[in-house]
């Protein structure tokens, strides 16, 4: 047996990521660029957007002159900002913010600006830069952040408190990274191109060594910010009941449902107890082995309302088309946002367009674009459920031939995605959502059959046209001996029935134009 | 803009996991079963092979009689068990353990078994029960525990010591969790079956509902336990160094790396001060600047030696060979170990074995086996770097032509696996790893050829054989007419002759024998 004695310790959240940085992205020089750019974009769109404001985001990316290898990352927006006394904790301690509530947002871990902080200490020893000011607070706050490693706290290095003079709120962070930007230069400009598609009603100002590119928004209309919700009863387990039972043992479970769960109402609540066998009792009188039986009750009464989509925020069809139409420039968009549905109590909402054509570049397989709430990710597509789904479909049945110029956008909206990992880049393959995403993507591809038999038509009457022509001359000259009736007329009288004809046929379709078919649009708004 | 103030909070380690308990592999009751068992067997296996101690492991599956969804994971083992005054923390307080040093084990973060019992807790409210002695202690310790998730501290239900009556070390582990044993057990036999495959030396016993299993160690060789190592020069950054230098002030830079970093003498730390230009200073008066550039230049300087591979534990090419011979039933087996190398200072291992043949089923392409760590790695097939590197191997290059009865298996030892979630189930693609993934498995391949090609002659052989036996009676007969001979003597002679000619032909290998190639034999055992 060894003789080397075990020694025993703990580990603080930021000491174990840390350690483990590679699980939150942070894998080597490439990819933590990437994700450094990640985490602080997705903070800006949550502290717009989420709040209803249209997001005017700016992301500077610039080489160190002495050593290339030292990248700083700055990003700037004009959100909600953070209350000064909360800043030093929201960008420095792990496992620490305001998104542990159920509402759809990009970040929810509490984790991610944290590593981009602990990434930079680590490589370069230099601080977080964060200024910030929410709408209400006279001041700007300016801070400069390490991490205490050991004990998860803030480090303050620096902190100053200006007076606005202007009306302003939102928040600037800057960084210094050890990053390879010449190897993540086309995933980050990827990353940016895929988020302005999603974000049509965002301005976003994308800075790097080699030049200025600008994401307009293409519209002012923006969805409906999430609202925060209650927990739905298909996502109770025992830990939550005890949880919310505390201080609140005078209460009687009836009550308790009805105010603490999401959608239940007395007639509800009354059916549940009847249902479940469980006495209206006060909370406090309950035993753990109770609590337990209260919890499985909860999962498996079968007459709960659906979870309501209210927490969620899908992008709608008429913004992912105009997102996508201005990004790819395809010849024909279909987009489809399915009603919500929810798996083990979370609301969900899959959102698919179908693009082809115009500037898309044919490949032997459908190209993805996959979001997770308005997340677009960028690695890890084999994992992926939707992946899994685009490949075991049949295109043929849509008339697509391989290679064709076709792009599907999946796009996932929950209170909770199922990510397989920290980094989120993954989506796993809850049956629900698998089904879900199937059914629309199978719906855009029906409406992309009726655009592509719509244009086979219109090529089909060209053709019919260009041999009619052909042959008009002859027919008219052959006419004109017979009838007498001078061979001018004749052919131009024919040409106009053609026409005529033709039309008929097409009456149905136009011919498409670049954009969309007509049949379809009116459709495809309805939201 | 939205009303809604942001309420911001902290997260204790313990509630962080117990909301994203899917991100270390709970997803569902099905795959948390899976992975129940698996924390449980590998903590077993790191308590005992880590230690030098032959591996006698107890697994027992059991459904509750009133709710088959109930099911109780009940394990044990002769481990050197853990002391009575860390047991508390080891088992219920996330991020707390013995795993947190440079040495190769299953258990890396801290999490598994803290994982099961949030789990049991969550799903059916019962705590853990665990009883555990070390060799020294003079008792056992019972104890009955579960997690307070809102400060991750343990709460002890009940605790109680037994005086030993005989010589006893192990833990002995038992759990009640909601569970889907019907669906996970394929997947639980699979992971016990390759479990017992690369540890050959292990005696498991595997009680299901179903029956018994056991796998008998088939040998009593264990692999060398792995030692405790020091950091590389190539792994550190400005983290590590500052959390080195304290208590450390009056230290000089040189003696500092030759007592803290791996394989540093005495020639080398004056090399490496003299190359990166950096005074040999009390590490006191060093600034942050200076102790980040320290850091990039201990990573930078080209002469360190490789990391040493003590703190490994590979399984050997003869008890990989004997393993999966006695669990896979093939044919032939080639294993290969190759030598020590390393990824940013972290030391690497990689072994791959190729199975042929046997009771191996044919099938379209390589069945892949993943082992990191000696851990059977069965989800997420897709995203691991060893099944793109199978998949892009041109295996007709090797004789094999599928479908074929073709299994690789794939070893990983690292002190830092580079997984790719906490629910270590896939390996990244690091550079460096996949390099010598793909030599070792092409090594291995290039093995199997050779014994392909030795079946193929002695097949080829045996063709001519057939066919000069069906004509030697005719030859014969008409030799005895002309010479006058006996035609029997005549026949006889001829038989020898054959025999010995195709000797000569069949000399440099044997027909092969349901094992191996003797031609390879001795090349394989070396190790």
């Amino acid at each position: 047996m060894s003789s080397q004695r075990e020694s025993f310790r703990g580990l603080s959240a930021a000491e174990f990521f840390y350690r483990n940085r590679e699980i939150a992205g942070f894998t080597n020089p490439t990819r933590a660029l990437y994700q450094t750019v990640r985490e602080l974009v997705e903070n800006s769109l949550d502290a717009t957007e989420t709040h209803g404001i249209l997001p005017d985001i700016k992301v500077v990316i610039q080489l160190d002159e002495k050593d290339p290898n030292k990248v700083y990352v700055e990003v700037s927006d004009n959100g909600i900002g953070v209350p000064v006394e909360e800043i030093p904790s929201v960008f420095a301690r792990v496992f620490y913010g305001s998104k542990y509530v159920l509402r759809q947002t990009r970040g929810i871990f509490g984790l991610g600006i944290k590593m981009t902080v602990l990434y930079s200490q680590i490589t370069t020893g230099r601080p977080l830069y964060v200024q910030s000011s929410t709408p209400e607070s006279p001041v700007i706050a300016e801070y400069e952040l390490l991490i205490n490693i050991k004990m998860n706290l803030p480090i303050i290095l620096s902190e100053k408190l200006i007076r606005k003079r202007k009306k302003f709120h939102g928040t600037h962070v800057k960084l210094c990274i050890e990053g390879n930007w010449s190897q993540a230069r086309r995933k980050v400009e990827e990353y940016i191109k895929r988020t302005a598609m999603i974000t049509p009603y965002a301005n976003i100002t994308f800075i790097t060594p080699e030049g200025t590119t600008i994401y307009k928004r293409s519209t002012k209309i923006m969805p409906p910010p999430p609202q925060i919700g209650k927990p739905h009863p298909y996502g109770v387990d025992t830990e939550l009941l005890k949880h919310l039972f505390v201080g609140n043992g005078n209460q009687r479970l009836k009550d308790f449902i009805m105010e603490n769960f999401e959608g239940v109402g007395e007639a509800t609540a009354e059916d549940f107890l009847k249902w479940s066998k469980i006495p209206n009792k006060k909370l406090s009188s309950f035993t753990i082995e109770e609590i337990a039986k209260i919890a499985r009750k909860l999962k498996e009464y079968p007459n709960w309302r659906r979870p309501r989509p209210t927490t969620l925020s899908p992008v709608g069809e008429k913004l992912l088309k105009k997102g996508i139409k201005s990004i790819l420039e395809a010849e024909y968009v279909a987009a489809v946002t399915r009603k919500p549905l929810s798996y083990r109590g979370n609301p969900f909402i899959v959102e698919v367009a179908i693009a082809w054509g115009g500037k898309i570049p044919a490949s032997d397989k459908p190209i993805l674009y996959r979001y997770a709430n308005k997340i677009p990710l960028l690695y890890d597509e084999g994992a992926d459920v939707s992946r899994k789904i685009v490949d075991s479909i049949d295109w043929s049945l849509y008339k697509v031939k391989f290679p064709a110029p076709l792009v599907v956008v999946v796009h996932v909206c929950s209170t909770k995605i199922p990510f397989k990992g920290i980094g989120k880049e993954a989506i796993a393959d809850v049956p629900e959502l698998e089904r879900e995403i199937e059914n629309a993507i199978k719906e855009a591809a029906r409406r992309l059959r009726i655009h592509l038999r719509a244009v086979e038509r219109a090529h089909e009457i060209l053709r019919r046209k260009i041999t009619f022509e052909k042959y008009i001359p002859e027919v008219a000259r052959a006419l004109s001996i017979i009838t007498t009736v001078d061979e001018k007329t004749l052919a131009e009288k024919m040409y106009k029935m053609m026409e005529r004809e033709i039309e008929k046929v097409a009456a149905p379709v136009s011919v498409p134009a670049p954009t969309t078919v007509s049949v379809k649009a009116k459709q495809e708004v309805k939201r």
